[in-house]
């Protein structure tokens, strides 16, 4: 591939998810173009290559093949990641895939050995790693500017449950939100996790947990280094989309607050009053999004190792896993049971 | 125009602004379209047509008339303003322009005259009155949350200088720089200004007082129903882009502070640290320019009056030129001097 | 007691928290005076009771029963306060008794059977109850504006471990620190805690490990509602005494920050600086530590029931009891196996 | 004096400031003692030494020579604070003396005449220099590590007017609260000021107004080194006591923000809400005032200058004039016109 010319990706599914990825490919990332696009619903895909002023492949197949896709995304339904990740990886393509790489461990492996096999590149679509301010975080504990980190602290909240159709087929909340937060958690200690414990209860919606689901969450995970990690998560915050991440240490604290949705404030005899937090991730990840490619774009070009591997995607199931087993065996669990 | 079809605008003069409103307007806005660019830099015309997929066209007169240009953007350097807003007004077709309108009191009163004459649609780019943040800070007054003002603080200090040859051509601070200002002190009081103080300083780069300009200057306004408001600039601020209001009355105070770049933060024994400010309006105002744009297609289309008129641009060089003769005469100056 | 006379306190022990205590009701109280000190350091006694006006009795008994004590403050080492509490409550004068009552579950009954017999008041001085920003916290609660609760988090950080022989007298971590937030819980959710699971580490100092207590823990409670309680603990903050307490809810948030030292700041192109937290508790709780004294005046004087009971103290401890537990059975422990 | 003996302070005049001055001396300030009291209110002076455990003196003169008074705190009416003063200094002990010295600009020659042939010890109570919010401020200008300064901004705004009788005997709003931020301005920029600008208005109440005086102003003041301050005040905050002090250099900005009255907030659907500010001085300067105390103890016991002189209250009272003939005059004022 030239130094220059753009890196042609095809995406796969175009969703809320991957229409959002198709048009940061298509506009916002310098050095990637979109190629292609290809979705099981025909209509919406041809809505958004028109949109975006590329083609839509008749077949997943075909835009995985095509001679002008350089590189594949895949952000179809959860069901379908490994068997599209193992026909990508069979042609040597890079390839972004979107988070759970699937809900089972063996499926995982299956995906993971394929993409072993092919001395492929896969980066997994874990976003948050690439926001400014949690990536702040971060970078103070591996500075060392903290000193031994000791306690982490993560806040998830969505500000709305995801229709229960989809809740049914998600794996539950600790594979379909924690698991962000259980990435988090490895990524800014960089310790791995041996041990979780989690609790759970329904305090959101009765239709949830009829579901089998949870609502409200917390998790304790202890890291091989010592640390221990603290989760809370809630399918429902009335105010926006609450993400927070705090890690503390020996020498001092580095945390990501909640930017506000604007910074106006008023000041009354009644008090002061500012504003909400943004909606929900379109608004509040955006920066990671365009970061999560730049770095997709960066590694691809340079044969750099990917930002966020397959391991990581692994793991993050791995840590759900236990979490399940935890919340249902009423103890904590060790990551060694699990695989 | 149809109820559905985009609005297509055309886009005269595409360097750093222009070229800026030609991305928002081909990929940002909805129900906006872009039609075709011109700029006298041929090149730089072709450049942005083919990296936006729209025509270059061989003259500004050709865009402006062409029957696929439903709508005109003028963006080019300012002594052309009026010549180009004169011709566009002559076509009765929606015009957007640039601040400032002209530097020279008896030009603007030239373009405004073709503007009523043809009836047609004219709006300012004065895009701070769309930033969120201030404008929840005019809402605050006009909701008569705040009571009666007494009070207006704004602060507008730039990262760095532009070029002193753009110096040169601009005005000087009052005129290109503060003649935001005086426009947010008239959109947050609703109030005419009366009387204008002004007192400056070299302090950022003796050469831009070589140049006949200023680099520091404060402004005291009076306004008709008695608030004063005050302002400060600067040319070169250390931390980024500094830009502030606040608006103090009888029952409180609404103010917008800056946003960091990040909200990530830290804390040790030796304090605690965050991020620096956006560094420059590309960064700080992105959602001050969608919301312009949003407002011009929308008024265009229900043909509303337009949100920032020819006359609030008139009056900010009024009080630009007042800023100029009371820095230079050592005095407060009334407005209804200047005319 | 008339109802203007103040009310007379004498004060049982005047280390660092009974010397604040005798210095708070001598001068900063309205409506309390000081009575008269007592503590087996005869030496200390003398220069406190110097320093603010008051006489050193001969012994601790002389103190309860002077007929100028109208109310007594229990402030000596904690296996001294069951006994003080026992012959305070014969006399039947109100009592205020710095936590933890005991740290033993049986010895704190024979207390609270004690001052049940003789009908006379009891207030436990845990203080954080009285600070304005947790208290606004439990507010938003109350009002029901926060809907019904979710998730409470709380944490806590000194900012340096006591003496290891204090430590080794202490209960360790859940009886000496956690008792502070295991209050803090019930006062803010308004619920019994039903289940605890507490997982702690030595991360600050091995010699806490050596002497058999934790320096970092973090602990999850489940509450009679449902409510999910997080805690976190550690012994060491190098930035200050770090107190934050946080209620979530179907309609929102309600949270109390920590103040910064000062509000002074300063922004480069490195980024923006500011203070750090207040060092430890006698900065940060200050209002707090007047605010129960007020308490107690009000109370007292007029007949109401005690602001911080006797059982609440003994809540607290029964918490404690349950973290050790399941820290050392590495499982959730319900209260109702401890008493 | 010994070198462990407390400073034995003299009040004269203990009304609602000078009463708060005794309690600090009496209570607070390690290294003072509160010798006596007096006032031309006997009660009042009786109530106050009865509360503090002082005896209250017969006459200002009996206070000023007895033997055991050490130190002079002169907070009586303006209209008495210079003869207090002249006698006080011929007795050579040191003085404390509330701000204004005098209206009468001969009025404070007479004084600080009588301070410098006595060789005595005058420490102005210009309190917010002491504030460590505000003091931060300074202290980034001295580093150095704002580089050279350009603007600096002043905010202060009371919460209520004073009684119409006092404004009538204040010397109007320039002399009684700009004085303060006229000292902030040279405190902060280390350079007198050259050029004042002032331009007022009546907003508050009317009856100011004819009083003579005004409720709402800004001032512009031209510093020798070429730094620019910009000045606001009004007499009502219906939120509180606004106070913030920022300085804008080469490299960066430091500031002071306003401290909340306690750090609780709120989230909901509807946005933030957070607490106000602290009432007024009593509350938001507490700290000022202890350590501008402490600052005169160790000034007085190791003979070092004062912090707060006698030339820095004149130079107060010298741009107070200046503003009061520009505001009546239209036109900046020279501070050389004054005297």
């Amino acid at each position: 591939m030239s130094a220059t010319a753009p890196i042609r990706v095809g995406v796969l599914g175009v969703g809320r998810i991957g229409g959002m990825h198709a048009a940061l490919v298509a506009r916002e990332v310098p050095g990637l173009a979109l190629a292609a696009v290809y979705d099981t619903d025909g209509a919406a895909a041809r809505t958004v290559a028109d949109e975006l002023g590329a083609p839509a492949a008749p077949s997943a197949d075909e835009l995985i093949g095509h001679v002008d896709v350089d590189a594949i995304a895949i952000a179809s339904s959860t069901d379908t990641h490994v068997d599209l990740l193992v026909a990508a990886a069979a042609t040597g393509k890079p390839v972004f895939l979107e988070k759970p790489i699937s809900l089972d461990l063996a499926e995982v492996d299956r995906g993971l050995d394929a993409v072993t096999r092919s001395g492929s590149f896969l980066q997994i679509g874990l976003n948050r790693r690439f926001d400014p301010a949690h990536r702040s975080v971060r970078d103070a504990v591996v500075s060392g500017s903290l000193g031994a980190l000791h306690l982490v602290r993560i806040t998830s909240r969505d500000p709305e449950p995801p229709p229960l159709g989809y809740i049914e087929v998600s794996g539950g909340i600790f594979l379909d939100m924690t698991v962000h937060d259980f990435d988090m958690a490895r990524f800014v200690t960089g310790s791995e996790v041996e041990e979780v414990y989690a609790r759970g209860e329904v305090r959101v919606d009765a239709a949830i947990g009829e579901a089998g689901d949870l609502d409200t969450a917390v998790v304790t995970l202890r890291h091989a280094d010592g640390t221990l990690t603290l989760i809370d998560n809630s399918r429902r915050s009335a105010y926006g989309y609450d993400q927070r991440v705090e890690a503390f240490g020996e020498n001092g604290v580095a945390a990501s607050d909640n930017p506000l949705l604007h910074t106006g404030f008023r000041r009354t005899a009644a008090g002061t009053t500012g504003a909400v937090l943004p909606h929900f991730f379109v608004e509040r990840y955006r920066a990671s999004y365009l970061e999560g490619w730049s770095a997709f774009e960066r590694a691809v070009r340079h044969g750099d190792e990917p930002p966020v591997t397959g391991a990581d995607g692994r793991h993050a199931l791995v840590l759900g896993l236990a979490a399940w087993r935890s919340a249902r065996e009423e103890r904590p669990v060790r990551t060694s049971e699990i695989g």
